[in-house]
């Protein structure tokens, strides 16, 4: 429906809802959405067996004690210094609610996660956007100072690159009485978590994910860092919109992954292995990609169209992402699988690349 | 934290969650969230077993799509007629956003859910507040012509009358251009859903619940069923919000429980029969109790305060729900548990009345 309603407020006519990746059904490589190729640790997966019974008819802990506790142990914190939510897609949707104001713009790059101007537009929080440099890189000192707060991806988003964790932390001390936000989707890949530096920085908000680096994409777990202030904000925010956020049997997958860092270390290692291998081949097919800290690589061919290679691989059953915007649109953002689906996704480009008209 | 932390935003400042009834740990009999005393189907445990896997690395269908053509069979509409959420606190929220508005107030009972007024400080709604009748009930009239939309729970929260479907239909009739939401989490004990009247009615918004009559608090699945238009209204808000608000197991669970009609007809039943004789032995101990329509009741006693029952009965480990409103602070809502847990209630109760200054 592309008319407007009378019965929609103004916020509802003003949105303009994020576009997800296609989730395609049947038997597709699926390199889109930035999914884990590796299955759930088996300890997630026995402890989600056992959850499930008759108790799943009583509501689930609304404070998430348990998870929180567990995650706060992973950076040396309390508790009161994390938040839980349904998807780190609802902690941003909190934290712009929580922390931005609808008088002072923000700040984020011009290249990031494209949910930030939508979650801007819908709470009506002004932007400042700054442009990435040729690169595609992070200044951090052009985050200095901002009027209402900052927000970024670390790696960014969908260029995977990282910076570097002083850098973070010179945003946070140079921002007084704003906070800074910093999105880790995809921190586990290569990067270094800025959750240690929250005590240091009470105006430091750290988000992470379950989703990539946990495989656990299809529960909907998302945390953030920070000092109790902070949390404290998203949970006003949060206790004014649903009580109950978190089901049982998300909870109980949270808890069991983050108590698994074995397993989960061994994953990661296995995709950034296949990641630099990927870059090695796509290299040799006359692609160049950046130096992608995430679990995918951001690629542009040096004379094919990035549209063009996204759709001949979509015909063959290879979903990748192809975003039309500009500065990135002659690039594919393609997420590490199996080296088994790499290898189907490699030989589909290098027949691409050998027959670019057919 | 009762302090303001300077990095608050407005909304964040001016929140005032919504406190949800406690949810004590170890042996109690607990009579105070309205949870179904029976488990989910079996049919809905088996099929939870069968989708913990490896899937759950791989996000949900952020379109829900099976769960609204399940639902909107039930009442014979089309899956563009159905929304589905995180619970119905958060249809409810969402429904908010889309459709309520900062310069017209909306109305809704002065006896009713009390997370109305958190949404609506929330976002900024006006609101005019009508009182019920002496008797609690709503009267229909009351909420014509309003200058901004309506909202009330059927059967209403806390007090479980229910208003007759011609009486819901005449707020929707004469609230012409102005969006009716109807929030229907105790439908399924006792009352008819206005759900199909949704075709008559595009300014009529239908919210139910799984957690209740289906028994699946723990899951937190809401649904919603309206025009086409303001289906698109909420889905306009949810995307801009979280693009994956509904985790696989959860909309596992859900399409099993709306498939077996069967299973949840007949516990609802053993509600409705045990919610009779709770009644009628609490009228025997000195209560007087509404004619509750709902899975709980609402009482309160000839003589003693229902503060100090309430006190009592959380002594012997008997959670039950007290309100300390205007109004209705001599009243005790109390969730109908099995006839097990409800002679232990009444044995407890009339021990309390026997021995008031005990």
């Amino acid at each position: 429906m592309r008319s407007v309603s009378e019965y929609w407020s103004s916020a509802a006519r003003r949105a303009e809802p994020y576009a997800p990746g296609d989730q395609p059904g049947g038997k597709v490589i699926k390199l889109n959405t930035n999914e884990n190729p590796y299955p759930p640790s088996p300890k997630v997966l026995s402890a989600l067996r056992e959850a499930v019974g008759p108790d799943l008819r009583l509501y689930p802990d609304p404070t998430a004690a348990k998870v929180r506790s567990t995650a706060a142990k992973l950076y040396g914190l309390s508790p009161e210094e994390v938040f839980v939510g349904n998807g780190s897609d609802e902690v941003l949707a909190f934290a712009f609610q929580a922390f931005f104001h609808q008088d002072k713009p923000i700040r984020f790059p011009d290249i990031t996660y494209s949910f930030y101007p939508v979650y801007a537009r819908l709470y009506q929080i002004p932007v400042e956007v700054v442009p990435v440099t040729e690169g595609f890189a992070i200044r951090a000192a052009d985050y200095y100072r901002s009027p209402g707060g900052v927000i970024f991806p670390n790696p960014n988003a969908p260029t995977g690159l990282l910076l570097a964790l002083e850098e973070v932390a010179s945003i946070a001390r140079e921002n007084h009485g704003q906070v800074v936000v910093v999105d880790e989707a995809y921190i586990d890949f290569g990067g270094e978590s800025a959750a240690p530096l929250v005590r240091q920085y009470p105006n430091l908000l750290v988000i992470q994910t379950l989703s990539k680096s946990r495989s656990l994409a299809g529960l909907r777990i998302g945390l953030a860092f920070g000092s109790a202030e902070l949390i404290e904000g998203l949970n006003r925010i949060k206790g004014s919109f649903n009580s109950y956020t978190m089901d049982r049997l998300a909870l109980t997958a949270a808890e069991a992954a983050l108590e698994d860092s074995e397993y989960y270390s061994e994953i990661c290692q296995k995709v950034i292995q296949t990641r630099t291998a990927l870059l090695n081949r796509l290299e040799e097919l006359g692609f160049r990609g950046t130096r992608s800290k995430a679990n995918f690589v951001f690629a542009a061919h040096s004379h094919i169209p990035a549209k063009e290679i996204y759709e001949k691989l979509k015909e063959r059953g290879i979903y990748v992402r192809y975003f039309p915007a500009p500065r990135i649109n002659n690039y594919l953002r393609i997420s590490i699988g199996t080296p088994t689906e790499m290898d189907a996704l490699t030989a589909a480009l290098a027949d691409i690349v050998q027959h670019p008209h057919a």
